[in-house]
């Protein structure tokens, strides 16, 4: 249909014309409209504490804790149960977070600029490895390292930043040169980040602390490149006719899709137990449910849909070279278009995949491939491993049904 | 022959199991042996005074006034005539230099240790682009970096690594994955040393000026991955019977190789004018021949034989990537095998091409693409674009014959 076709160029060139510079970093309820004390974001489609996963409500609790809403977990935990706070996916303010997803009132956000079309985007600071709320652990050292970035990391950014804006989208475009797909593997892109930034940071009281936590975080960027994707999909929700996807995420117990021409309506499914190399010790019956809204790198063309610009990611996961051009060729059959910044250097140099198509994915039963962290299905053990998982079918379904309700089609 | 391939074999082994750590910064006149006051290293093989180009002629001017030698470039032009000083090529005292190669008593060099084999390397420190001695320039700009980095610089790498000795070799094979072949692009393996040294770094005296020094400098890591090919090298050096190329390095009017098999040999032929892309203004004819030691990646298997790693270096000179796999499948057949830590994403992590063999160059008449910067031909102007040369072809034919009235055969 011709509508659709235009409404789905309109979307593309609205992606590829975005841009995502860093502007800030704030207090998470200063900076996000809507938001009040006792807001808290979570990741994924929206979902009662009740039906959480465990890692996902320790890490609320934790969260709780840290803003001194509760002095223990369990204490938090029965204010949540007698609903005492209001959780509400980050997808729908605006931000997003990886793994549980949480983000409290106080808690600091980076703060993306779309200054092409005026939106912004938002993402809670990155932790590190091991021990981390995001997978649910609520230790002392959690919490510390918490009050930390919220006394030190936060505020020096944010100096620095709203002096010298960052533009994400060249580092992400670069990232992908060095072998990058910003899911998985963030190696060149993390570092480049440190390196723009370094010349200023280190002038600042804490630079040298805060450049030597960053320099320890291979992944210090995923909580960075999210947030960027953010504001350039969100540009692109609610373009009438539009059948391409513009959320992905999943919250542990569903994944849920949103589509840019049926704003604010979640088609959801069964979130799969991500498929891939397990660390030693740990199989899938310890695995958690994928959860996380950092599937918003696929939803712009990145993480697995780039799977050929980052043969090590699909070779970490068990596969060969051939598997990862094979997953991007199967990319390009569901999607509209190509980006016009993020180019893979192997195929010629070729834009990523771009434009998640519901049609498309309906027409050929091909499913996105998402590159995900494994976490332990109870909180606080963490990454147990690293593959790939998909969104289920009746997701992309469900949506082309209400697509064709909503246009008469 | 069942002798050269074993000795081929030996060579490659040694070659492969090498270990290039960074372990001291200093003057060269006190860790190169052989070195005293009056010595002058240049890049390439031997050649004279009056008949080198004038980039290199220049560049040791300027390095005598930078040593208190002489006052002004004439005076030490008139030195130089009447042959007080003695002019060697690195090659010969273990050391490799880019461009001009020029390195005297005075000033600082990188020492990389060969703790497998014994043997060190070294190497002068990278100024940067644009004016920089070794293309020529010798404004007081030049010389006064040049004094900074004698008396920051390196003092303060010096203090640096002999506590922290940095394992070359590992971030030479991380940066192949993330997209250099280190020789034109430099990009990942920069910063990859660049955040393996910065906690350290950091706290020393002038660590914030030096940090920010390499943080502006994308081929900082040019002039410590070629000592570090260079220590590899030279442990490969004198095996009898062996017809692998052990050095390849050009001084603007020759380019030489010497093969492990026929220890101290030169075997030389014109050096060629690079093919690639000119800077707007400039052209072939602005050119100088080829020059300095930085052939020791391709003779390691890098630069130009591993093009498939490095689509983005092959477009910048105007090739596809296609060019860059044949590139690198041409190399393969002229090399006795494959490294065992530089893997190649693209071609299935297989190891990039090592061992040039004379007699598969000769057989096949396939020459080494070696990837270079084009320089101009007169004195101080430096770069005016990035191409490919190739050596010439009677370079191995000499070698071979050589190589055939040695062993009999």
């Amino acid at each position: 249909m011709e509508e659709i076709e235009k409404a789905n160029g309109k979307v593309l060139e609205i992606m590829n014309t975005g841009r995502a510079e860093l502007v800030d970093f704030a207090p998470a309820g200063r900076v996000i409209e809507g938001m009040h004390e006792n807001t808290v974001l979570h990741a994924g489609p929206p979902i009662s504490y009740e039906n959480m996963i465990e890692p996902m409500r320790a890490a609320i609790q934790g969260a709780l804790v840290f803003e001194g809403k509760a002095s223990t977990l369990e204490e938090a935990d029965r204010l949540l149960r007698k609903n005492e706070f209001e959780l509400v996916p980050c997808h729908e303010m605006h931000a997003v977070g990886p793994m549980a997803g949480v983000t409290t009132y106080n808690m600091y956000v980076a703060v993306v600029k779309n200054s092409a079309y005026g939106n912004s985007a938002f993402c809670n600071l990155h932790e590190g490895r091991g021990k981390v709320l995001r997978f649910g652990a609520t230790g002392k050292d959690v919490i510390d390292r918490l009050r930390w970035m919220n006394e030190v990391l936060g505020p020096t950014l944010s100096e620095l930043v709203r002096h010298h804006p960052v533009d994400l989208k060249s580092i992400v475009a670069e990232g992908v040169q060095m072998g990058d797909e910003l899911h998985q593997r963030f190696r060149a892109s993390s570092l480049l980040f440190l390196s723009r930034i370094a010349d200023e940071l280190l002038e600042l009281e804490h630079g040298a602390e805060v450049f030597k936590f960053i320099n320890e975080r291979e992944q210090f960027f995923l909580n960075l490149s999210m947030p960027a994707m953010k504001a350039l999909a969100d540009a692109a929700d609610g373009v009438k006719y539009s059948s391409i996807v513009t959320r992905m995420t999943r919250n542990g117990v569903d994944f849920g899709i949103q589509v840019s021409g049926l704003k604010g309506m979640w088609f959801t499914g069964p979130a799969e137990i991500p498929a891939g190399l397990y660390f030693p010790g740990f199989s899938t019956s310890d695995a958690a449910r994928d959860f996380g809204d950092s599937a918003i790198m696929e939803t712009m063309g990145l993480g697995g849909l780039s799977s050929a610009a980052s043969p090590a990611v699909t070779r970490f996961v068990g596969g060969s070279v051939t598997d990862a051009f094979r997953i991007t060729d199967e990319a390009y059959k569901i999607c509209a278009g190509k980006s016009s910044t993020f180019l893979i250097p192997y195929l010629n140099f070729s834009g990523s995949p771009l434009g998640i198509d519901i049609v498309l994915v309906n027409e050929t039963g091909i499913l996105p491939t998402i590159n995900t962290g494994i976490a332990h299905k109870r909180a606080g053990i963490g990454q147990i491993g690293g593959g790939i998982s998909h969104p289920p079918l009746e997701c992309f379904q469900e949506a082309l049904r209400a697509f064709a309700r909503e246009y008469g089609i």
